[in-house]
């Protein structure tokens, strides 16, 4: 008999469908000594939670986050809200000894993920960061690669996450799904959107950032914000790039936007060793790019790895036959596959609050240097 | 509340599991009047049903299918055993007044096919046959493309499916997972396995196919038996690969082999129109190539579709947000979501069996041709 | 001092062009013992071809090939014309002791290539067919590749050449540039212009084809005739396909058409070995694909090799530094480059005449069979 | 009778040889009134150039470049020298009367281009500067899509020139072909060699730059000079990129290296606009990507245009037939073309030693500031 994982989830927008179907599907296609156990789904709008929970099976409903994180019959915090939440909902988990699942950015800056670090390791509590991408497998195979060696000293690191959706001005601020345009909601726009996703996978792969220098643009100055009904000038920035040093030595160009018109969600990122290089890219997530300089000259290019050979590549062996591709969601069930694998093992799977306050400092210093001019010395994590 | 759908589903190798997670995933995605219900599933090896079972949270396990069959609390008969079983299921199912969802290809060959039909028209019962890359979103919108009329007259049609994991030579047929390499259980070997999924695409998009010239070969011509344990003689088609004349004027070629080393499922298919030409490669399958002549010239070429714009894309809303790819488990969640819509409206969604035995008849063409020589005529269903 | 090879070009449309300019770069980039001297070019329109010849600064002009060819001035007779002079004016110069550079296909059929295969043996004169895509430098590798054993046993070939310039039903048959659609001076239509470059090749890099089975077909049944005025029934093939055996036992399909919308030269060819395969494509020719099974699994993917290093790269250290890619007409400059070195070193370049015949000989029996609807036996050069 | 364009080059390394080309083949294939003489060539080296005057059939050769520039007999001074030379050379020869072709950069910094444009302009002489990649037919074609309006308000610019040439440590600075890692002779490294030709294309297609940040590298510290003989300090940026803002409000990101494992001459560029965007990359230099929003959302896509349609693209109608591909000296002929229809239209094109000029200010203001680590204003040409 598997040992029951009870799970409180709080929000239902995008991120919560997609945890909700990671929790569904985990035990269909890992073995693992718990089963997954989709206990309550809490929203204020009680109508509409109720319609999801039906959906997806939830075993009940709550409308008060509080009152669900003080139930005895749940083992997980699940944090899917707008980032301004984020901190005084896991703090407020951890001192009732859950285990927690927060979205990302962890926190709306660094000040406020400490307190949330601080919070699970007084209360050893599990905890996890979504920064699903390290899961895509051509990521983790990517991180394989580099941890065998195979590329040397590093030189160069470049990431992008390019978006298209804010480019009509007509597009309101705020509001059920447009709290990422909120500057309240959301505490800084591309910075700690998707430059946290390319953040997340850098420091993972290549290590810590020593400092940056950066740019930050609103294209778009006024919107009309839906909660207030009126226009109101954009807090958020719609773009944001950096250059940066990492402790390695290596070089890195960061780049976000949301006006890159043709690209709905390409996060890209590359990275050039001595002896080898590797990229990878969002749009076309199930392959990766590998360039050995050890290959013999006359047959050596770039190779377009499909990362979807059974028992070569990670996580692709738990689903289909090889050839047949993976998609955008596999990440979050191999993200929770991981953290209930370390629970049962007892190593802890990464991302935890530790690498999201880390992260954290990174977008906090992007942020100061844009407004400085200046470059940046990122804090480090102790 | 939603009406139950209460599913029997027999065999769970590779498509039973396809099958299994369709099933479970429809209901999260797709507004429905009906809720599937994984009723029970059935196999001859008890203990391995249970564990199936147990993954997959059906209510029940049966080892024998007569047994399933017979069953009052079930409603839909989904077969996905070795090919030779397909027809005496089929049969069976009909009789007992069930829906049957049955693998691909339809029957070993067009005269059992032919009873099959027959069994189910009599029988008057909803059915269908698991050709799923119909609904790859990426070929559902290439049927959109062709039935707005964007492409003119059709030229050409060209699909191969290309594998290359029988080249081992040590690679014993028959057994378990190997049943595709039994010329007994698969009844002919690339040319019903995946040629059938190249021509039931091509009869949707073209429309039928008037005759055809074939070559087929058998690279390794003795393999032990796994059943047997016997080196014995190999009775199927290593590689397939005819031509062909539309009924509308067309001219095609198609191949298939499982000794293309390098391709794992390298389903591709290309239209060239008058107008307009469309191609699709499954090892990219989120991917829709399109030549729009009517395009100024100076900008012209081909465009590369991620077809992942909720809205603007078939299936696509359904899922995340734009720009997030789907992957193959997908095409069958949407091949049960549309066959359900079919029982609601009353308006059956294809492949039928009409249209399996229409993929059956072509392949006894294209067999008979590979033995003759000869040009031959392909049997059109009344 | 520089031997000079004097150059005697009959023709100057687009294949004269192509010749002339290979004559004017050789010795620019290849070390060679001889100089290419335009010593004359030849047409029957006096005012053009003088236009022509100041263009590329050709040392006189003729309108009589015949008299080019009495000339004791000129060492070599470059033939440009339609396919139906090439026997007579091939024939006439090998008696007048002329090396023959000769464009494809050699003749109208295997009947004439076999006269001019006879001349030039007897006559003992350097003769050359201008198949020029051996020797772009990824084509070139290709063969190295396979040379050097890489693919191990071939299963497969196939090749394919798809262009769209025809499919306008006003476009005219015959008449200048036109020749191609006139079946008088071309002698077929696709599978002599661009199945025979797909089929010299193939025979290159695999070996001899044993037998064929082929359909062809007209989709434009009449044209206006620019010669005659009227609007006279095609005589050529718009589309030829076919299914072959080669010699080694492996499979293959072949196809050409004029009528894929969205390819202009879309020459494209794959090699599936038991070890390794190969992929290349004119629309970008200066990358070779490679698949090595070799490699080890995590990291196995086709590579993309941009056919561009100094050194590595068969011609590349001719021209400019790595990575920078070459084009269309270097292919001739290097078909002249090792016709010379031929001369040079008594090992004569292909493809010889002998070579061209083989090839006329493959086209002849897909034409034949395409007639008869029956697989065709291949004749082989003795 | 064609008027003769005498020219006079000075170098016979890797430019020498692209500018000879395109010299010799420039009347080749386009119809100009001018006639390129290869009247005389100049290195110190006596033998050598006359070697290179050889195979290149240059009248004459001179041994003393002031010598050359002062014979009565040459219309044109051609500088394809190393970059410390550019300036006294193209003075003198200004001074002589004679036009003026100068490999870029124009001068070593803004200081030394600021006098050689006062003495172009003061002598009143056609003049150039060899930043070729603008008559890539893509890059053309982008440029003319610019023009047209296609793109709307620009929000992002992006280019990167990658290369992987100098991470062997062994490899030593300055001689000969070496001479780009001096940087006596240089001046700088990857900012002067490869960001000056992200920056010229970029001003050309989006205008002047405000303001940049920057960071430069020097990964391998100490070099053997051949010159010397001895291991000395490194002088040169082996990597730099920085951040910029345009004077039409887009943001933009820069970066060239050459320890970029796996990218021989990588040069990408990316425009983001409001309507469409751009792409193009040096590897694939033959294919322009276009996405434009304004196409229908079902077949919107990224369109890869083959920039080889005859009549459709720039300059491609001048060579061969649709579909077959230029290659990297092409842009060099066609700037030699544009170049000379400037002399007889009286419209010179660009890039003039103004717009060299500006170049050369964003490259100071890049250097300034990765010393500074500061924004940085960009002096504008006034």
């Amino acid at each position: 008999m598997k040992k029951p994982l009870r799970i409180g989830l709080i929000g239902y927008g995008f991120m919560g469908r997609a945890h909700s179907n990671a929790f569904a599907q985990v035990n269909h296609f890992f073995d693992l000594e718990h089963q997954c156990v989709l206990q309550a789904v809490c929203a204020r709008d009680g109508n509409k939670v109720k319609g999801f929970a039906d959906r997806w099976k939830y075993n009940s409903v709550e409308t008060d986050w509080r009152k669900m994180i003080a139930r005895d019959d749940i083992d997980l915090i699940d944090i899917a809200t707008p980032n301004n939440l984020h901190a005084e909902m896991a703090i407020a988990a951890a001192k009732a000894g859950k285990m927690i699942l927060c979205e990302k950015p962890l926190g709306l800056n660094g000040r406020e993920a400490e307190k949330m670090l601080a919070a699970v390791t007084k209360a050893k509590v599990p905890n996890m960061v979504w920064y699903n991408y390290r899961r895509c497998p051509a990521v983790t195979l990517a991180k394989q690669l580099i941890d065998e060696g195979r590329l040397g000293r590093i030189f160069h690191y470049r990431a992008k996450f390019l978006q298209d959706w804010t480019i009509n001005p007509e597009l309101p601020q705020g509001g059920a799904a447009l709290w990422r345009l909120d500057i309240k909601a959301a505490g800084s726009g591309v910075t700690g959107d998707l430059l946290a996703h390319c953040i997340d996978t850098a420091l993972w792969l290549n290590g810590g950032i020593k400092e940056v220098t950066a740019m930050t643009e609103t294209f778009i100055k006024e919107r009309k914000h839906n909660l207030t009904g009126k226009v109101e000038k954009v807090g958020i920035d719609d773009a944001s790039a950096f250059l940066a040093r990492f402790n390695n030595g290596s070089l890195a160009t960061f780049e976000s936007t949301r006006y890159a018109r043709g690209h709905k969600a390409l996060y890209t990122f590359e990275i050039n060793g001595e002896n080898a290089s590797i990229a990878w890219d969002l749009h076309d997530l199930h392959r990766l790019q590998y360039f050995d300089h050890s290959d013999k000259g006359a047959v050596r290019g770039w190779r377009n790895i499909h990362v979807s050979d059974n028992g070569d590549h990670p996580y692709v062996g738990n689903w289909w036959v090889p050839g047949l591709q993976l998609g955008y969601e596999h990440s979050f069930v191999h993200q929770v596959a991981d953290f209930v694998k370390g629970l049962e093992t007892g190593k802890p799977a990464g991302p935890t609050f530790r690498d999201g306050l880390a992260t954290d400092y990174v977008t906090d210093a992007v942020l100061s240097s844009a407004r400085s001019g200046r470059w940046t010395k990122v804090k480090q994590v102790k």
